[in-house]
């Protein structure tokens, strides 16, 4: 078991990574600057959502390899958040309005016809990672979530700001992650100090947030170069 | 796409898996007729927990593999039945209480000391069955459930007639599957029939329920032998 300070010095760690997140990006600083077309933001919503539509299969590949009950019924919660428990719920519903709203239609988005190759290794990564690595791993793999409201709030105000053309439900996503994501991200950071308790195990989680950011990085990259030779 | 006489014909070979269900097994049928010991009710009830125990680590893999947020919304209740929400709720913890009232400790159960070999190779291969095959093989093998209620009800019966000294609280596990079974059972056979539709996938699909089969037999072969040495 890790001491009192091993603890908070894993948490630190945990949390020095947000230097890696990709609020940092090039292509998500322009997005925040107002300096994307609507073409742009079409392309970043397209392919982000195969990133949003695999959410829950990575969720259950967590599910699938945890031997706690009382960690299963919240992790649980985050399926539910992303697929709803009826037609018109959910984020990845509320993902597809967004799109509607940067004038995409739910087939284009549905059908994957804009997910970049780059886009889609990343986040086959991300799902793959989940089903095989330790699932204390796979839940550290989340912790990115640590950052997200920050970069949720910071979005919500440019995009009202820059894109006015974009229509406010539109944005309910960004708004029900300023909620959910601390709530997940506390049930993480809590299994992941409960259950990696040995060096191994906390180099492990570190290494696993470190390539969630390089999911997330290099998805922006990919999608930067797409939107660049203008396709 | 199968033709309407196909699709009946499919559902008809399915439910004739019922000759292979384990309620026809010769430890069943003991079991039935009053002539198992407390003790080897007790060995029964802690392997079969290894089961329950691997049941939302098996359904989370199917939701994992699973790419249809209807399908998802639906299969997830299962995980919900069996973990529960909070502490002491859950099929789990039904069948704990089932194992309570047969003298076991939860300690015993939990431990899976009692687990005979047999009875962990097959578990374990359902839950390799489910993560592994394409999800719709998964949903089949779970047809079982076709053939659960009538078990179930006989069960409670036999239990009742046969083993007064067990505690009626502790057949609440039994009770909750004669609504829940059906419930599942019709979906999963909705699910199989609407995505299984060429002859390969409906004879994958007869092949999972068949190999569930020899899961549940296998199961009780290695609990009637482990008890016939007295163990």
């Amino acid at each position: 078991m890790a001491t009192a300070t091993e603890t908070d010095e894993f948490v630190a760690a945990l949390r020095a990574q947000s230097r890696r997140y990709h609020d940092r990006h090039p292509f998500h600083r322009a997005m925040n600057a107002g300096a994307l077309t609507r073409r742009q933001l079409q392309a970043w919503a397209a392919n982000r959502f195969y990133y949003q539509e695999n959410l829950p299969r990575k969720d259950a590949a967590i599910l699938a390899n945890c031997p706690h009950r009382e960690v299963r019924r919240r992790w649980i919660l985050r399926i539910v958040d992303q697929d709803g428990t009826a037609d018109g719920e959910g984020g990845i519903e509320a993902w597809l309005r967004l799109g509607e709203a940067l004038g995409l239609t739910r087939e284009e988005m549905g059908d994957d016809r804009h997910v970049v190759p780059g886009v889609r290794f990343a986040v086959d990564a991300y799902v793959t990672f989940a089903r095989t690595r330790p699932w204390t791993e796979a839940v550290a793999s989340s912790l990115t979530e640590l950052f997200a409201p920050d970069l949720m709030a910071e979005r919500l105000t440019a995009f009202e700001r820059h894109y006015p053309w974009i229509d406010r439900p539109g944005l309910a996503y960004f708004r029900s992650r300023l909620t959910q994501a601390p709530r997940d991200a506390e049930h993480a950071l809590e299994v992941v100090t409960a259950y990696c308790g040995s060096p191994a195990e906390r180099a492990g989680a570190l290494a696993a947030l470190s390539f969630k950011c390089d999911v997330l990085w290099s998805m922006l990259d990919a999608i930067e170069r797409s939107c660049a030779d203008g396709r």
